[in-house]
């Protein structure tokens, strides 16, 4: 894609590369995001100048995770107004790039919101967009902290001897946030306060975003980390050795039912199993009070080759075999491929937003924790929230 | 290693290629075997003229799966006994290459005690010992027959609708028995009956049996068949897809634990949560009754590498690759790979072997079914059954 360029980054401060930032160069504004289909391998960013670029970047994976999708569809509103390109099919194009991580359309809708608000009162509407996506970013990495800050002390109570050993499915630090993430947040927050004995990082497939992506995330910051192939939880489970399951949201219905990550909810279920408690962490954002139920949310379907498939990171000098992917199975072999699955909310001990700890998970307690977020209160006098 | 080469197979019949077989060419008997690993990439054969390759064989899963490695074993103490190696060192060699499934001691205790018996009556000892290898051939291949008939039986009785959705997991079919194997041969036998709507293929990480190996015997079966993510078989059960699973067996403990491949306990209780049967399908001799429960069963824990590295089949072109692995994960990433997991008997609905059904799954009923085992019984008098 012409509008989609690499930089390849070297040298010092890895960790430095943030999963996305807004610059302008002479050239005009561009998103640059950290392309995470080539995590662990190489640290490639991804330039976008435009939204399809961007919409490219986000059915393929590069940028992904439910709050970062949040972030992304904010700033790629904005890039199109900074660009002069037309503002509604552009955040019609980012809303629709994938249907159930709930925060893709919330920060589309509010900073096209921005932008019309703008329009119609003469001001700069470009730079409402942008200023609007800006905010969406910072609510976005403050809400972080008070995930972790909330979690943390959760953990305290439901485990009150400390030494923890938490398993964790897919990714959820700051590869998907504009801070330090969700359910990985919270972990991190318990390593840091001497409390995490082990994290469990299952591998999750097909994409293997546990092994690739959390494990680059706990070896960088010094957790004691183990990778697992996603079915050998219960083995883990059984001995004894999960005290915790922490896990993100792509979306979160009313009723409390949470769509994450494909075998989420088979550890919901190895959990209440076990009488582990089974957390969420994510941002009221996350939240959808608009969805009644958890039959309501769209699950993604995804290619079956992510399945049959395997496909090669880039930097592994593997170019001579062709197309990139290696089959797994016969020749013309189907496969079932949901991205996500939904736990209802009776498997769900809490969820921990930055607004609170919702535990027990009704429908009651959630909307209150929504109506205490200020972010939400602070947006729901113009109709952002409307699906 | 230079006791185990290769013959590259082409051309018609590949359905015709056995997992096993004994063969006497001029230059001395050889054992061959189906090269698993390489499978559904090419159809090759290894050949092994010792036991120390065919150790090797073991160990890589080349040869694997529980009927198939007591064959695998007794035809192994027949070549070494027919080259004139130390037999007793064979033997112990044989029983030690994998420690759970106890199909490979079984095997290994026939022909290596019908050696020595044979020896101590000054008869023809290696031809004894290759009698009683091609006895446990036979054996299984009945057995299979066996267990598809009481395995068809019991599925009319538990899904009286027909048209079954069945879930496996891992490979239980022709490639790892004498016959058409243990779970597969009664989905077969669904199939044949025109009863199989659906056969739900686990992709089994970390070796990938599933997609590999089930879905390639599936589609040569012309089975309806379809290849999820380990993880995804969650939301086949939310969404009521599944209405029995059915796995095979690599010990079975006296109390009816069962250990089979990693991932087979999350079925179990998925199953449970959701009512659906959980049935395991296996012959007499994958019972052992020496070992007491499901705790006793040593669990094999294979290298993280299996895990954290993806092993490239080797006909995919794919020689640029150094070493033929690909890492998923961070250097340096330490990972948790136990081969299999304990099921307890109160998850499982029923035990299906050639000699009848276990089920409710008891102490007793299970002894009671041992018992009537014809094999067990000729065996019994002479100590087979020991450890």
């Amino acid at each position: 894609m012409g509008d989609q360029y690499e930089v390849s980054e070297t040298g010092a401060g890895a960790l430095a590369i943030p999963s996305l930032r807004w610059e302008e160069p002479p050239e005009g504004p561009v998103l640059v995001l950290l392309d995470q289909t080539r995590l662990p391998a190489e640290e490639v960013e991804l330039v976008c100048t435009d939204v399809p670029a961007l919409v490219q970047a986000i059915r393929t994976l590069a940028v992904r995770g439910a709050p970062l999708l949040g972030i992304a569809g904010a700033y790629g509103v904005a890039l199109a107004a900074a660009r002069g390109f037309d503002v509604d099919e552009a955040a019609q194009a980012l809303a629709q790039a994938r249907p159930t991580a709930v925060n893709l359309g919330y920060g589309v809708r509010r900073a096209a919101g921005a932008y019309r608000a703008a329009l119609a009162g003469g001001a700069d509407a470009p730079a409402a967009a942008l200023a609007e996506a800006r905010a969406v970013h910072a609510e976005d990495i403050e809400a972080s902290v008070g995930m972790a800050e909330h979690g943390l002390a959760l953990l305290g109570e439901l485990l009150p001897g400390g030494g923890h050993r938490i398993l964790t499915h897919c990714n959820t630090g700051a590869l998907v946030s504009g801070g330090e993430g969700t359910a990985l947040a919270v972990a991190l927050a318990a390593h840091r306060a001497g409390e995490l004995r082990r994290l469990w990082v299952d591998e999750t497939r097909p994409l293997l975003q546990g092994a690739r992506l959390t494990a680059y995330e706990a070896a960088r910051a010094g957790m004691a980390y183990t990778v697992l192939s996603d079915g050998a939880a219960g083995s883990l489970f059984a001995g004894g050795e999960v005290d915790a399951v922490l896990i993100g949201a792509d979306r979160i219905a009313a009723d409390g039912s949470v769509a994450n990550k494909v075998g989420s909810y088979p550890l919901a279920v190895l959990a209440r199993y076990h009488h582990v408690p089974f957390v969420v962490v994510a941002p009221t954002s996350t939240v959808d009070l608009e969805t009644e139920e958890g039959a309501d949310i769209e699950v993604e379907q995804r290619p079956g080759q992510e399945v049959t498939e395997f496909s090669l990171p880039c930097a592994q000098g593997t170019a001579a075999v062709a197309g990139g992917a290696i089959s797994v199975a016969p020749l013309g072999a189907q496969a079932y491929n949901p991205a996500f699955d939904v736990t209802p909310p009776e498997l769900v001990t809490a969820i921990v937003t930055e607004a609170g700890v919702v535990s027990p998970v009704t429908r009651e307690a959630l909307a209150e924790v929504c109506s205490t977020s200020r972010w939400r209160k602070s947006r729901s006098g113009n109709g952002m929230m409307a699906k």
